[in-house]
């Protein structure tokens, strides 16, 4: 197993002091950032994450601000989701697409004011397709990333440390809303959102400077809960079917490909980029589309795609899999063809060990 | 040190076969690719750059590819340098910023045609800026990342290694220049360029499936010559003067910051995108800019940014540093304020190890 080489380049976070502090065993990159992938080891911190609270650096979920008159113009130019209905106070799950519908990025949009966005971005610069749109449309509009980094607080315990933190308040926030709490005398927004399926918060911690006293806070707030530091679960994402954009979708595909077709309004989201080829995706349907999928067998980690076959002829691919204690088999998500995509269809998959026995599932495990 | 985790996200490349079976130890992540960055050890790999020859896995230099009648006029737009006199079989450095002047990545631009030209890229989503301003622009042009993957051959016997697998023709290609080569039938286009100062070339192999045969060619080709799987090496390349954007330089900086004013012909290059800002900086000159730093005494690995600082006052920052074997000191990169930029300037640098003592130097160690 090869180290990670750090670089400036491989941004450190706000919360890199605590999280190295705590033990992180393997880090990934993400936005150019450093984002941990494992604490004691990915089944370990599977239960932990399942049974009390953990404190994750998602700091690598940067944010693109849009300020200005035509930040919400622009907003809608992103997004085949309709966004007339959206309040200040809420976060959109926005599959983001280029002008032929292939996916770009699918952030959490968060509406400060009419005025005010900020993009909580998956793993892409996409930063540089919101500005290019701008200035190609001399939008009145100044778009940038700032020093916002977004700290989960997820587990059963979420309600019980976040309210420790920031006051009972916290308790009321809806899911996919946010609101904005104190802590030492900085306003930072608060959402009820993150990526996993055990509940609870992201703190858009505002001010690099801020971040370790926070994480210590938390730390310190949450003994007797057996707060751990965590970062994103593979083995629960994948029960939960939270998908991630590099991994289970790329500019090759559609938000509709990506089962994501629920997000598209691109009848009445006017103005968005690409929406001539979604509005024809839509009427056609998808070709190929993301399902849940057991696999069965003992299978290597999943860093490339592994071919689906039907009798010996390739039908759609593995993306990402993992093997779960709790489901007592191999989790996945997969890309697969329509004619193949039904529940309970069995196909072979072709992992670098040998072919396994794969089976597609109507919905995922959670 | 933490292991990297790896997924698909992570992308592969063509050659990542060969270099995993060469017992690559360490990896950085670059354009969401695996690069290499040791195999023997940072120091041997070094010693034996110099002296040999390497083939290096550099297939995260992404490719984007411009195409169509628009094509010249929107790679105008990207960067400040002159394009006017640039011929087909040239390559161009080329800093490329935002409306600005920011840097969003220093690419160098191989043109093939009037109408058909390779962006080979710095660590940033260029393809996402480029296709934002085509869209904006509605310029009748098709931008795409092609199945185009470096490989690059490097170190004092290149040009004999070249010849053995490309035919005695590689060694005409002059600096910055290239040609088409055959491969087993494929045409591949060959430069006479790499990110080191050993000298080299680096092939555009196309189709992924050419990887591995051109890898092994190489490889039986150059047995005698010592031939060994490389990287682009710290040490060398900041010994050299080689920039890395994200590392020495970021949206932050101008082109004249990092020492690059002599590529921004910003008064001729009529349509280029951060022309205004540019002009303003070219006026008045930059007031930080890149400097070639000695630090002595026993340092840590950067992997962020160090103060430099004069009676206590920060008046820059370290982006890179390494102990060079054959300078007998620590060779750095590092942007300084003009007020201590002059050569010969000594400054504290403030490591996590603690305070050391730099000097400004004119120039790079070669």
């Amino acid at each position: 197993m090869a180290i990670i080489a750090q670089s400036r380049r491989m941004r450190r976070t706000p919360f890199s002091d605590g999280v190295e502090a705590a033990g992180v065993k393997g880090y990934t990159v993400y936005n150019h950032m450093l984002l941990p992938t494992v604490f004691d080891s990915v089944v370990a911190d599977y239960h932990h994450l399942k049974s009390a609270v953990q404190v994750w650096d998602v700091a690598c979920e940067r944010q693109v601000e849009l300020r200005g008159p035509d930040a919400a113009r622009l907003m809608q130019m992103l997004t085949p989701r309709d966004l007339r209905g959206m309040l200040p106070g809420q976060c959109y799950y926005v599959p983001i697409v280029d002008e032929t519908g292939g996916m770009l990025n699918d952030p959490v949009a968060l509406k400060l004011s009419e005025d005010r966005w900020w993009i909580s971005i998956a793993d892409s610069d996409l930063l540089l397709w919101v500005k290019g749109l701008a200035y190609g449309y001399r939008l009145d509009v100044l778009v940038d990333e700032p020093d916002i980094s977004p700290l989960a607080v997820q587990g059963p315990q979420a309600d019980e440390l976040m309210a420790r933190v920031f006051g009972d308040a916290v308790r009321n926030i809806r899911f996919f809303r946010f609101g904005w709490f104190d802590f030492q005398g900085v306003s930072m927004a608060v959402a009820r959102s993150g990526y996993s399926k055990q509940g609870g918060f992201e703190i858009y911690v505002d001010g690099t400077a801020n971040g370790m006293p926070l994480w210590h806070a938390l730390f310190e707030a949450g003994k007797d809960l057996d707060v751990r530091a965590g970062c994103p679960n593979l083995i629960e994402r994948i029960e939960g079917g939270l998908l991630s954009y590099g991994n289970d979708m790329t500019r090759e595909n559609t938000p509709h490909e990506a089962g994501l077709g629920r997000f598209c309004s691109t009848q009445t989201a006017i103005g968005c980029v690409g929406r001539d080829a979604l509005l024809r995706v839509a009427k056609d349907g998808p070709t190929q589309q993301i399902r849940a999928i057991s696999i069965a067998g003992d299978i290597p980690p999943c860093d490339r795609t592994w071919p689906l076959l039907a009798n010996g002829k390739k039908v759609g691919q593995i993306t990402s899999a993992a093997k779960s204690p709790d489901y007592g088999t191999n989790v996945a998500i997969g890309m697969v063809k329509m004619t193949h995509w039904d529940d309970a269809t069995v196909l072979d998959v072709e992992t670098p060990d040998g072919l396994r026995s794969a089976t597609v599932n109507e919905k995922f495990w959670i």
